[in-house]
């Protein structure tokens, strides 16, 4: 039955001493991976007392029962960590090949704390896990790093690493998984940063995991595959689009957030679209080692080369800060990669200082619509450097300090993403109660029910019912990042299919209801943790501006967000009391 | 822009006239066709001042904008009546080839009101439409019929026909289709028999459906077909098992109803199960003309051969009435094929009749689980002998004869069907607000995603947000029935794929948002039509047991439905008063 777990190991950066644990079947079972058994290690082990830059905050790392397995997407893997930014707990997730490696390597989860004296890198050979000097690493870009890993390493070598920004401890700094996609928000490079940990290389990884029944497998693994093959999402649109195919649909539903969210349409917006990116820098498509569904993009402009940008960089770089130049929203996105940095909460406090700027709060060479100027400003972030090094504190730091905090488009520190909520209910009391602030992928993707009918069409300016909608969806996506699989690979598969995928892998017979379950609970612990923190009710909110200026023109005009009765609902549904507060019954019920 | 809209054909059975209408384009587009269209045509000519028996009671059949085009399962056709069983708005649909034929006749509706003097059949050969004398056919079974009309009008003709249950305004009679499917609910085989109308036959059609952009409806098609041949439900659930492999599922769910919901599991499921029925009178695989599902099942017994049975006439004349012997229940089936009678509702009427006997209110030879009398007591019912006289007027009216009405286990006067609501809270909401009352068609099929997780898996047990989320699936089932597809389909292909191809066969461009209004204000009209016949909000509701006796084991063990915060968060949602009356602003909005 336990065939498919490995091990844990635990990596001490000030002693360098690795200790190997057996992972505990009942915890592997109910909290199966991922963000899940990642939840429940940082809960047990990262306290109130802990502060984020403390060496006692733990990086854990995580894969699940589908990682190096022959189900669809199933190369991605999870941190969780306590984040500077936001003091929230904070997980993130990212694809390619570094997660089926780790569990190659036989490891399920690695938890990294202490800090090492000087710069550090930690090397994987199989189950064999070293520390090697990294004082030649310390300062190179995310590229530079990258060169100097292959050459070392071997070009089989994965590895996961800062740039300048997360040595910086630059709030709103990335992990860069093999020098191109991000373990982008939360500000996690600052915590590697903090514990003088450049990079996270894998060597070598030889190991088969095992599956408890293959002939289950190969049957429910064919009729995934064949569903991923037959949606129009996963097989066309996404391949043959990507990410960014979004912006004119979220631009034409009147959601498509311009000028750090004073407008809700991008007169630009068809300048910086899929479409176009199509026509004038598109290279070659890309995507996760092994995946059917090859959404990424290689791109290239007149000064350089680089993966993406998606859509979310292609919103923040570009209309949030009114630049309608391709060129420089892709070079601004490749520079954010190359330093290690969150590209939307970068575009989010370049976005900010723009409206300061124009208010009159600050005095700055920085005006929405200034293309030249943000590859210069997120240089400075990156370094620190004059007015960066307040920026580098993230919007609402930024925005406090000049007593501007209504124009810092943050929930808990963390800046909104590609989509105005006015515009979309259910985004926005998705927002306002993710565990890690305001962001797309852990507070419930109502886009997909509101926008884009998937996997239903439901009215997005209604209030009633998107409290308990949203806290299915949660739950769900929560049971999707532990599985772990790609959000993308929803599209075309339900809850009973990664039902039947891990009863294949483990041998354990989970069913969807299970599931909701599991991923219930899962919130539940975060909220716990959230709770502990300190954070209340009072921290589910909203910026103001979108609960109170209304937006002026397009599909959504007219509208604000009504965020109160869609809270209250979302509590009373989630069986919290009226402050957000998991009641003991619920708890009970959830073995917590 | 209007080439795919045909006539619409008005047949007064009293003066043997029929009138030729030229039908509205803005009432098409906002309607569609089917339901929607049904909906509109008969609150416009059959008042509260008319009864269901009334000659002025006009029998609406109408097909959709897809029906006849290249489009997946568009081969149905609807009927929109007022029903005698409930009083209500009555829509039923049914596949198979003669809404096909009715299209390309060049027919979009076919209105049938007045009262024949004699027996009479409707000949309908393209756009000619003619009467004959049916006293020959009168008194006969829908087998006999069927060969009568063969011989007398070709082996290609199509036609729907009553049996002698219809004849004999039996009210829980249907009408038949081709002799094999039903339009089965709310007594619409009565509405023909009090109109002397015994069969409506297509001889011949020939007119070619146009399509406004045959290249966009041939992409979209093939989308659909890859999407329908993909997923599980459409390519091998269905096709391989029909719908009787729900039998397991929902007996094992805990909310397979037995002995007139007496119980919530049935000890014999496993006699009567689709894998049972595979194995012991599987004869072969059938379906609608066209489809690619093949859903259907032709069976054969010691004794007969037929279609089905389907899993609700399997549950109904099966652990509704505590019978487990699979030949009976199928002979049952056949039976209630052969006279036209609705099998929910006699097996709702019998099993009433067991549970007063069981409790003595009345005496009868009828118990529980006595299968050999089942097949007496159905023919009894048909044609109205002894106590069958009572059954005929269905379950409430029975009950309460012998002031029992507590054992009449329906809503407005329709039985329930085969899913205890206690285990699946959604349902019970959608028992207590469908239109035609309780049905698993018509009010919004909760089991989706309470029980199979299609398309998302949502908390069973939970009543927040049941309200909200069961209106969306009401206002997207009314699409569906009103372009008019089959709802199987709908399992893989969601509300964007009808858009489209809508989009193409109409040349007017509709988005899934657009569905979503279009099918919100049928339901409006649909609950406008039963309040202006007297219906109030007391009547949204469901049998006491129900609500009062918690299951008694099983996975749904101590619940019972708590329809009223359930009912106030739908009102809510809908825009209805507490009352359940649509508000001004709603009507406005709708343009009602």
């Amino acid at each position: 039955m336990h065939g498919w777990m490995g091990k844990m190991a635990e990596v001490d950066l000030t002693t360098r001493q690795v200790k190997i644990i057996k992972g505990d079947p009942e915890q592997y079972k109910v909290y199966l991976g991922g963000r899940g058994l990642g939840a429940r290690i940082l809960y047990d082990r990262v306290d109130q007392k802990i502060k984020p830059f403390d060496p006692e905050n733990c990086l854990v790392f995580t894969v699940g029962p589908l990682t190096s397995t022959s189900a669809p997407t199933s190369g991605r893997f999870s941190l969780t960590t306590k984040s500077p930014l936001t003091g929230t707990i904070c997980e993130s997730s990212s694809g390619e090949k570094w997660g089926w490696q780790l569990k190659k390597c036989g490891f399920d989860a690695l938890i990294i704390h202490g800090s090492a004296r000087t710069p550090t890198n930690i090397i994987i050979n199989n189950d064999r896990i070293e520390f090697k000097d990294a004082s030649d690493y310390w300062g190179q870009t995310v590229s530079a790093t990258k060169k100097k890993i292959l050459s070392q390493y071997g070009r089989n070598a994965d590895f996961l690493s800062i740039g300048p920004a997360g040595e910086n401890k630059v709030l709103i700094s990335c992990i860069m998984n093999n020098g191109l996609r991000a373990l982008g928000r939360g500000g996690l490079g600052a915590v590697m940063g903090s514990k003088n940990l450049k990079a996270i290389v894998i060597k070598e990884s030889s190991r088969t995991v095992p599956v408890a029944d293959p002939e289950k497998m190969k049957f429910v693994v064919a009729e995934s595959n064949k569903m991923l093959r037959a949606h129009p999402i996963t097989s066309k649109g996404l391949p043959e689009f990507g990410t960014t195919a979004l912006v004119n649909i979220i631009n034409e539903a009147g959601i498509f957030p311009t000028k750090n969210f004073q407008q809700s349409q991008f007169q630009d917006a068809s300048k910086i679209s899929g479409e176009t990116i199509a026509k004038k820098i598109f290279v070659k498509r890309t995507g996760c080692a092994g995946c059917f569904i090859q959404c990424g993009r290689i791109t290239r402009t007149k000064q350089n080369e680089g993966e993406g940008p998606e859509f979310e960089s292609v919103w923040a770089l570009g209309a949030n800060c009114g630049v309608g130049d391709l060129e420089t929203v892709a070079n601004a996105a490749y520079l954010c990669n190359e330093l290690g940095m969150d590209t939307i909460s970068t575009g989010g406090v370049l976005a900010c200082a723009m409206e300061l700027n124009q208010r009159e709060k600050i005095k700055i060479d920085l005006r929405f619509g200034d293309g030249k100027k943000i590859l210069k400003y997120i240089a400075k972030i990156a370094t620190r450097e004059g007015i960066g090094n307040e920026m580098a504190e993230g919007s609402k730091r930024f925005a406090k300090k000049y007593k501007s905090e209504a124009y810092a488009m943050q929930v808990k520190g963390l800046d909104l993403p590609a989509y105005d909520p006015r515009g979309s209910q259910g985004m926005g009391l998705s927002y306002a109660t993710s565990p890690r602030g305001a962001c797309h992928l852990k507070g419930g993707y109502m886009i997909g029910a509101e926008i884009l009918g998937a996997p239903k069409m439901i009215n997005r300016f209604t209030r009633t019912g998107k409290g308990s909608y949203l806290a299915e969806v949660q739950n769900q996506e929560a049971v999707i990042d532990s599985v772990i699989a790609c959000r993308f690979a929803t599209y075309a598969l339900g809850a009973p299919y990664w039902a039947r995928l891990l009863t294949a892998v483990t041998g354990i017979t989970y069913t969807g209801e299970d599931l909701m379950t599991l991923g219930e609970r899962i919130i539940n612990l975060e909220r716990l943790y959230n709770l502990r923190e300190g954070f209340t009710c009072k921290d589910d909110t909203l910026p103001k501006r979108l609960m109170r200026e209304k937006v002026s023109n397009g599909p959504a005009k007219g509208q604000v967000v009504d965020l109160k009765p869609m809270l209250e609902e979302y509590y009373q549904f989630r069986g919290w009391d009226t402050k957000g507060v998991p009641t003991k019954e619920k708890l009970k019920e959830l073995n917590l």
